[in-house]
């Protein structure tokens, strides 16, 4: 048995069996069936040790991870997941790491009903591959390009918690369990991405920071952005580090965040807020698309230069 | 530009592009498009260096092989190939070697219609994940399983080539050209795989050697099948070395040739030897299913055990 054929065992006990998957793992190819009228929305995303994690990341945290991020490009398009493929590069066999592993992968995978459809493993330097494909009506994707002169700007969750764990990590100080567990297990903002169909105007996952994703929206858009800083939503941690010393550089360029950034027009405001009460999701509005191009901020009406805060934050 | 931004842009000046890509790369998915009626076959491989590949391969062969093999599978599945994703591993930036496996990549890619649709690019030890998506009319798809006692065994091309020349690559003495090209730019059986539709009752790609992957025929089929050796489609090198010790492992077991393997009713042979004709590749029946579980060889009449002859020989 090799170890993708243990993988399909872990799955096989605990995951999703789709009506939809007319041949899983086992052939040289999966069947799978679209009812008609949908779009498939397909993102592949790779994570390596020593750029994406580091070498004592729990491998529950990593099959977790390895998918979440995936299905976070799902949430970005306002796509539902349907199915997924792993591969898998393993220097050595290791079956309580597989183990652990899959139980990460499984039990989100199961929380949205998606199926492991197959992939593969292979002998080398731990590295994960997975591709995810979401399902939407045609039409209804949430696109980059879209956002409007006089959109809010949104974002759901809290900014900048991933970034501080990092941090926490590498400065082998104090660990906050939740906020490790921000970088660790991000939650996909599924749900949400769905409910905005129709109702956001361009949309993008935050994974390298807020600015930078903006920014992708910007360009697409051909429109530009301000933002006011005091109203990004914090988390109590990230909020008492940036009243310290007023370093934004956590929420607005630390990447691995995973929330949604949004813009809509102030009609859709209500619903919004309807959307953030019915999920239990906060989802704030931090500012408006404004047809001076290029994204500028302000902290309490006085502009704020993040000429200093432009890259991005990953492991290492 | 990041890198994978340098592959899209060698693939937006030679790549094709279809009509049922809603959207391509650029945002946090593609999408795409299947006419009703259709199902979706999806596959995904992975080559690690040192495992797949030696250091030395050029990396347009690379770039042609990482897809091939994958089309390998859609073949074997008689679908018809569509969409494809890249996940690229690499150690530095290096834009020759980028150049020169794009230029592989979309070579193959332009060949089958093929349009790549996304992927993420990494730095860390050289691997390629590629995933393919192909398209079948719903319930034509070529599986594992479905052999019946009585129908004919039958191979595409020629065996052995590709085992033959990693013998000489790590022997380092004559090489043939003609031989190195069947290991590392493998022509995927596409057109074959799709006219077997209909007439195949079960079919598999040859990556593992033809011992081990007929054996997965046989074992989803629950029947076994005996083989004459001396039918064995070789090349006229695989074929010296054969006579000359009678050891038939390269055409029985070595790996990677990614001809097809399967199983048709006596009352399909006509129509076979039409598409071999037709496609100006030979198709040939080299044994028979049987009742009696297991795979039996026998050589000019006489029984021959392949009981050392089961591994699969890949690179290292």
């Amino acid at each position: 048995m090799n170890e993708f054929e243990l993988i399909e065992r872990y799955f096989s006990t605990q995951g999703q069996r789709r009506g939809d998957v007319v041949l899983g793992i086992g052939d040289d190819c999966a069947l799978l069936r679209m009812p008609p009228g949908m779009e498939l929305a397909v993102s592949m995303d790779t994570l390596v040790e020593g750029v994406h994690f580091s070498l004592g990341t729990a491998p529950e945290a990593l099959g977790h991870k390895a998918l979440a991020v995936n299905l976070s490009d799902l949430a970005a398009m306002g796509a539902e997941p349907a199915w997924t493929m792993l591969a898998l590069t393993l220097p050595r066999e290791d079956l309580p790491w597989l183990e652990a592993f899959s139980r990460g992968f499984v039990g989100l995978a199961d929380r949205f009903g998606v199926q492991l459809v197959g992939g593969d493993t292979t002998r080398g330097p731990l590295s994960i591959t997975v591709q995810v494909n979401g399902l939407l009506p045609a039409g209804t994707a949430l696109r980059r390009a879209g956002a409007q002169v006089g959109d809010g700007v949104y974002v759901t969750g809290t900014l900048g918690d991933a970034g501080l764990a990092l941090l926490q990590l590498q400065q082998q100080g104090v660990r906050d369990p939740a906020v490790i567990n921000r970088l660790e297990r991000p939650e996909p903002r599924v749900k949400v991405g769905m409910a905005l169909r129709g109702l956001a105007s361009a949309t993008i996952d935050i994974s390298d920071g807020l600015l930078a994703d903006l920014r992708h929206i910007l360009r697409a858009s051909r429109c530009g952005a301000l933002l006011q800083l005091e109203r990004l939503p914090l988390s109590p941690s990230v909020s008492a580090l940036v009243s310290q010393n007023d370093d934004w550089l956590l929420p607005l360029a630390s990447g691995d965040d995973y929330e949604l950034c949004f813009t809509a027009s102030p009609s859709s405001h209500d619903e919004i807020e309807h959307i953030s009460r019915e999920l239990g999701l906060p989802i704030t509005r931090i500012g408006e698309v404004r047809k001076e191009l290029g994204l500028a901020c302000e902290l309490r009406g006085t502009a704020y230069s993040t000429g200093s805060v432009t890259g991005f934050m990953h492991f290492k």
